[in-house]
């Protein structure tokens, strides 16, 4: 793993690593913020999956995430969205919502997409391993979140490892991928034409099939310009229902899809995932 | 004034804005952030500005204020760092530290640089008139901060309308530019040979001229790799003692001279303009 870049930023560090990836046969880019800490002692990790078009740099930007994570004592990762460099497969057109920048963290299916396209692999099971022998990090407490495709996989993986992700939670979530644009387009191309294995990858769908976790914390601006077409949080808020999930759904007024949105309610769902990380 | 755009954050609206200066002969762009407040109320003035190379967009993005602002009740207004566009003067190498993001907030005097390097004017008196005209604010409660380059702008705008700001600090300021290699090229450059130009805009100076404001709040980083050479704090810190302007110093370990360590101070800072502003 080679160190890019560190900063001090409230009291505690913020890194960029690189490593050479096994998942996706890749170099692959995170940052992580250790907060600061008694020395011999491990913190709990939150996970936060980024957007379309994201790596960690936008969030390590602008989520405005440190003095929260510095107060409350968490390790803060943030992954890039895909495989990336010379010869990673891309969407045709170089479109914005497929291929680079936007592996809606699952293990790819279809040619070519399947030998680098193992972002759930990467995410569950390669980062976590180097977290936990580089930083220190009490993997036995984890939560996830993250924004729009991020937010989908912070629900989908969360709901597909409930023993693993203590708290779960999401900006502007594609809730349903399998009956929006955005999804249907990426679980065509990574997963192939049959919508019966898109399933496991969508997160309504998982919870109409059985998946469970206690609770969801999601905000949603209304000014979002995603929000009917592609996010459709209404769709998730009916699943939860049926499911006896107990979903706390904020609808808030004058948001939109940005980093300003982000931003504004990080420190709320950091404060909701430290409780649930105690 | 045209609106670049608005988006909602921290319950209120961060602008970014551009219009056609008289004082630079070009457009200029700059972030405009309106707190949550009571309809048909105004509201103090904070001025940011940025450090070499910046332009309105780092701060907007990194700075990590509108939390405190929308706490405080503050309007923070971000400016670029120079005139822009095609024609305008720049080093004739292209460096960083002089001409394009590097205005140093002076009127320069000599050519080519005089027709539109007048940022001191324009941050002073042209744009202080379009906020007032377009935004909620309450311009007899204006004070000044700013980053490095900023940070010298902050302090000599500041010590020469001591009526206008009420308070000012700086993280890592450029604090006597006439005695360190970035503020001697542009100096030399922007105002000419002959250093007696000069004094009217080096703090350290300023304040050795007679120069008097009640207070500074100045945070700088140990492990800024400027500070040795650029940045000097030591001699702002003389320069006040002699002159019994109570100057608060604070070195903080660990700290370079990124916005990491501006965002980890930012609130503390606002927190000093505001009780200043009351």
């Amino acid at each position: 793993m080679d160190t890019l870049s560190t900063n001090m930023a409230f009291g505690g560090t913020q890194g960029v690593y690189r490593h050479a990836s096994s998942a996706t046969g890749t170099d692959m880019t995170f940052s992580v913020y250790i907060p600061p800490h008694a020395e011999g002692t491990t913190l709990p990790v939150v996970w936060y999956l980024s957007g379309l078009t994201c790596t960690h740099a936008n969030v390590t930007d602008k989520g405005e995430y440190r003095a929260a994570c510095a107060e409350l004592g968490l390790i803060f990762v943030a992954p890039d969205t895909s495989p990336r460099g010379e010869g990673v497969a891309d969407d045709p057109d170089g479109a914005y919502d497929f291929g680079l920048g936007a592996g809606f963290y699952l293990d790819a299916t279809e040619p070519p997409f399947a030998a680098q396209y193992r972002m759930a692999s990467y995410i569950t099971a390669e980062l976590p391993a180097l977290v936990a022998a580089h930083f220190p990090a009490d993997m036995a407490r984890q939560s996830i979140m993250g924004h729009s495709m991020g937010g989908h996989g912070a629900l989908t993986l969360g709901l597909t490892h409930p023993d693993r992700y203590r708290a779960i939670s999401a900006f502007a979530p594609i809730v349903a991928p399998s009956q929006v644009p955005w999804g249907r387009k990426a679980f065509g191309g990574y997963l192939g034409a049959d919508p019966a294995a898109w399933r496991r990858h969508d997160a309504v769908a998982l919870i109409e099939d059985g998946a469970r976790v206690p609770a969801l914390l999601v905000d949603q601006g209304d000014a979002d310009k995603f929000l009917s077409e592609q996010l459709r949080p209404a769709l998730l808020a009916h699943a939860c229902a049926a499911a006896g999930i107990d979903l706390e759904l904020r609808i808030q007024p004058g948001y939109d899809h940005s980093y300003y949105f982000i931003s504004t309610f990080m420190a709320e769902h950091l404060r909701w995932h430290a409780a649930r990380l105690r």
